[in-house]
């Protein structure tokens, strides 16, 4: 069993930290990384050692002061069979946190562990001017720097109070350790299915990278008083 | 040296044929295979052997048929930071395949090897239909059966008259095997980079997959006259 203390101390250092949501959720296992910390050897990792979909969240106060809204939003205001497919939910019973794929425009094709890790390097500094307080010039940068639809997911948050998913919690994460709402996780899979819970917990004794779950999270959030876990 | 007679004899079989598009583009090989041999063993190869993004695409014109349109138009139709992400192209000057990422809705994230397999599969079956020329079935299907956003790419073919990149060779490949117009697909990925066209020759060899270039794909849609490669 880890300590959310563990957990927050990888995530500064850029040690790779396994967040389970909850048994009555997903019951899914992700590698989480703080975004400022990703470079190609973690998009590396998070290809081969995790396997789902490499996603980069933030809160979605930042994603509207970008100009950006829920990609299934979106699809509602647009109509047609664009609102028949965003009005379903997931099995679980959520709406999906996805906001829009991105590329850095520098970057090649955009797939490449070197791309992957420049867009999120990139929109990390976005993430990080839009969180000090300047909107205007994050949002002047991310739309001269970022070209869509790209290879990297861009998810939002909505708060703890409104949804406990692992976007939600890995953004709490790094809001608990002092750092930006910026995150880059990815689901661990194994061979047709999730990892389970007992793998994922004898994966993170051999490697040394703390487990932690959701339950955890939140009441570090309460304990902590970070009121901003819940609502952002 | 393999013949695009083989490349049509793997891909009806359900073994992948790698597919390098041109030294002049992406420069980049990606696994295909026909959507439908798709099972949840294949995503697994796709995602473990390849490792790019994994991508699922048809025709243009069965896109339209379905209610949906480049995801880059929708974004400049929207306006606003949408437009702005839009109107860049990627760094070899083409616009992006991307048309939208789904899940099939019986899928319990969507993410997982056995999840992807079930979206490509039902997928397949609506392209399908709508290949047979039942489009309002197709799209009835589509839209009841169909969550987005999600983990599957949709990409569309514009035809190899107006772009050469991965989503037309493949489609076209399909076609010149009498397939459906319905292939999936990730990029060959080394760590860090692309796979290189040499490692993927040797790779070929070494496993008994084909690799064929975009060249070879659009000799031989001229020879055979197999129209719709072109344009679709």
């Amino acid at each position: 069993m880890w300590s959310v203390e563990e957990a927050l101390n990888a995530l500064r250092s850029g040690t790779p930290v396994l967040l389970h949501d909850s048994s009555q959720r997903e019951d899914e296992v992700d590698m989480v990384f703080y975004a400022g910390r990703v470079d190609p050897d973690k998009v590396y990792m998070l290809r081969s050692r995790a396997g789902g979909v490499i996603c980069h969240a933030t809160t979605s106060t930042i994603v509207r002061g970008l100009g950006l809204r829920f990609m299934d939003e979106l699809f509602e205001s647009v109509g047609g069979a664009y609102s028949r497919l965003a009005s379903k939910t997931l099995s679980y019973g959520d709406r999906p946190a996805f906001v829009v794929w991105i590329n850095h425009a520098k970057a090649r094709t955009g797939v490449s562990d070197d791309d992957r890790a420049l867009t999120i390097s990139r929109m990390h500094d976005v993430i990080s001017t839009a969180w000090r307080g300047d909107v205007s010039r994050a949002r002047a940068v991310f739309e001269a720097e970022f070209q869509a639809p790209g290879h990297v997911a861009l998810l939002a948050s909505r708060g703890l109070s409104r949804r406990r998913g692992h976007t939600e919690l890995a953004v709490s994460l790094a809001l608990l350790a002092g750092l930006e709402p910026s995150v880059v996780f990815a689901e661990m899979l194994a061979r047709r299915r999730r990892l389970a819970l007992e793998e994922a917990r004898a994966l993170a004794e051999r490697e040394g990278w703390p487990l932690i779950t959701g339950g955890q999270v939140e009441v570090a959030c309460r304990d902590a008083g970070v009121e901003v876990c819940w609502s952002h």
